[in-house]
């Protein structure tokens, strides 16, 4: 029973923070049977804050929660503040698996998808 | 001939504008004969800023510039920031057709890249 908690920053600016929402509204649509709940989760500047998006979550089901840093750059935000917030979730849940996922800027499709956009 | 400036913020964390720069790379190498050249660019705190890589890019020959926002949300940098650096060019150079693509973050396949990260 896995549920996905896809991360990006929070901004002031709430229309950015609705489009990671919705993005995340979209993941839930087309995993089909892949994850028991979907949710967004901010580090700061929005809500849900991560603890409290790992805990809806586990509420909905999860036995494993993937957190998904929708990130562009391997910055301080994906090397250290995402697993800060993430380690007192899993040492308050050791039966539930927390894992961080690749960060958005690693994945090899990122090319085809900015040619794509290039056309 | 198509010249593509691919733009990010730019980062006090130069391994950051590296990455930036390896996409770049990456374009360059997949687009096959689809473009002239291919540069990175950013809005400020690297190298080169927006100008000189629109300027860089017609200095290799090209006759149309696409200049593609590497940002995740439509914020006041996809949103105003952008553009207003891309005008005075336009001005400068009435015979060469500079446009601005789509940002990352509206592509449909992000979902999909996503999904893909989340396995």
């Amino acid at each position: 029973m896995r549920g996905l908690l896809l991360v990006a920053h929070g901004s002031r600016r709430e229309a950015s923070n609705e489009e990671v929402r919705r993005i995340a509204a979209q993941l839930r649509e087309r995993s089909g049977d892949g994850f028991v709940a979907v949710e967004a989760g901010f580090l700061e500047l929005a809500e849900p804050l991560i603890p409290d998006g790992i805990e809806c979550l586990i509420r909905q089901g999860a036995s494993e929660v993937i957190v998904l840093p929708y990130f562009l750059s391997a910055g301080r935000h994906v090397a250290q503040d995402i697993p800060a917030e993430v380690a007192p979730k899993q040492a308050q849940h050791p039966d539930i698996k927390i894992r961080i996922a690749p960060y958005l800027g690693s994945a090899d499709g990122i090319v085809e998808l900015l040619l794509g956009l290039s056309e």
